[in-house]
């Protein structure tokens, strides 16, 4: 058995009458039942998620994964593809937004070369499966080795950080094009429109715009993808920081390690995941729904709530660091409150 | 002059411009324009209210002023009167929602008898103005010294807490009925209808609903507070914990320490602290949305946009201190990142 099926097939499901087990415990703490909000809800499926009804306080990692994408070719980015690269080297250098954010949370970065242009910038992790993608308005992104290899990379850091103590991940992600490759995956998976998925991105205007519908219109139809068969699917219009970030949510999965989106492409990674691996839900939380219109789209299909909408579209893993001390809260919560009983607090009416 | 007056006095209102100039220097940063959503506008905004555009890693406080009211033997709360000094018992003992929280994410904690009705526990600050106030629907809740008296202990405590090195506070409560005065003293500084401003507090049902809004309906009627005084008609409809608040707001503010708003009674002080002193909008902050109908109000009175909204009506300070987070994350974006120039990275468009 491969190592994609074998991990896949050791996610366990989350079962939700642990997760209400957990809720009942949460209403005898001194405060009005409920009153935590979805708060409450975070602790209860981070609870079960991790098989204990008081959890330790999570230790947290935001893992980037980077790649570059032969679609940037037909003028779907504001950015030239370049700054996938440099934009590595600032991670490397502390310089970039998640590194900011993340070092003033206690959240730990790792960075990943999964396929960029270029040289890996030493301080990168290089897992590297090729030297981008190929255009796949074209032909397909990947070959399915290559979607197999870069799933595997995903898994096997999953694997590691598991052994360095990590309970919680992020996934972050890097790559010039790349929400063009989450909304062809979106539109494939969820079954939604062009029209209704394709955003922005980092800040292209309408032409820019006309351009990726174009793009991604274009590869659906040449490369048919079948969301019944996710993995060919995920190779024919996908991308590698998508698969490894994909691979890295079930590896993390099967050693019962829940994981934080964060925007589109990251969410995007989620939803080929989930496909792949029906029991995986349990383990997913959503950050926040960001700006591009086909998160929500993906947030609904996965049937995830939002914790928060900071209107972040920055990707990098930014808004699951930003989440992650709620987690610490919410374990804090679990461990730490005490009931009316307790603590010789007067119950409800008196 | 009096401490009140001089204190407020103080108060050097932040300037729209120096946020302007923040953002400036925000929009150099190695991303995307505006990708970081809110959290740009928090990091302006903190760090124009600190007066740096290169804030330290917030030192933060939660504050939990604590009082009763008289007007909880008009049967407006679901839970009886000595769960106000039982609860300041379980902060004492570490085992509240807030404990667990701020404990979990590096906040400090205070807790404060304003007015408790019996003894200060061991372990909470003492500065009781009273033991609890009046019954407002017979007649003041407190004299205008006593209100003044409480003003008094937040201002100084903002000073004591200045001098021991905090940057950020959060403002916390406790007092059974006190989303009755919170109702009643935003009705009063916004004119918006006690039908609209009442809601369910800890979770009365619809009787003790009706309740609570004729009681205020009354208090209103029989004391005639004056919006356009607004000492005065803290006095005659207000609470010991709520002026305390408004003290330790409009006193943070004075030296430039920004302050965290939780839920609807925070933010009633805080609304109560802005009509006295109104300079202090630039140092408010709102965590979160409270599913208290009254909240809402005074955020837009307050011209306040949340951060999040996670459903929470516990109070005590819990949303400002899941909030606490994002200003340390918000100053290190500030601090820490690298401009377009210094990274190397390549802008828009090429």
């Amino acid at each position: 058995m491969s190592l994609v099926e074998q991990t896949i097939r050791s996610v366990a499901p989350v079962l939700p009458h642990e997760i209400s087990r957990i809720q009942t415990l949460l209403d005898r703490k001194t405060k009005p039942v409920g009153s935590l909000g979805h708060l409450e809800q975070l602790a209860s499926r981070y609870a079960a998620a991790r098989g204990t009804a008081e959890p330790e306080p999570p230790k947290a990692c935001v893992v980037i994964m980077a790649a570059d994408h032969g679609v940037a070719d037909e003028g779907v980015s504001a950015f030239p593809q370049a700054v996938t690269r440099q934009m590595l080297q600032n991670f490397a250098s502390g310089g970039a937004a998640i590194n900011a954010i993340a070092s003033s949370l206690g959240v730990e970065l790792r960075v990943v070369d999964v396929g960029v242009i270029g040289e890996t910038p030493p301080g990168i992790l290089s897992r590297r499966v090729a030297s981008g993608t190929q255009n796949f308005t074209r032909g397909p992104a990947m070959t399915r080795a290559e979607a197999t290899c870069a799933l595997e990379v995903g898994i096997r850091l999953a694997g590691d950080l598991s052994e360095q103590g990590y309970t919680l991940l992020g996934l972050g992600e890097m790559g010039i094009a790349n929400t063009t490759i989450a909304s062809a995956l979106t539109a494939v998976f969820t079954g939604e429109s062009l029209q209704k998925l394709v955003g922005h991105g980092t800040g292209i205007d309408s032409q820019g715009w006309q351009r990726k519908h174009d793009a991604i219109k274009k590869a659906i139809e040449l490369n048919k993808p079948d969301p019944s068969r996710p993995l060919e699917a995920l190779a024919l219009v996908g991308g590698l920081e998508v698969a490894a970030l994909a691979g890295l949510s079930i590896g993390a999965a099967a050693r019962r390690i829940p994981v934080v989106l964060d925007g589109f492409i990251a969410s995007s990674a989620a939803l080929v995941a989930a496909r792949l691996c029906p029991a995986l839900g349990g383990y997913l939380f959503a950050s926040h729904c960001s700006v591009e219109p086909g998160h929500r789209v993906i947030l609904t299909a996965l049937d995830l709530k939002e914790l928060f909408d900071l209107n972040l579209r920055l990707g990098e893993g930014t808004g699951a660091a930003l989440a992650m001390p709620w987690f610490t809260a919410a374990a804090s919560v679990l461990r730490n409150m005490a009931t009316f009983e307790s603590a010789g607090v007067s119950g409800r009416d008196g």
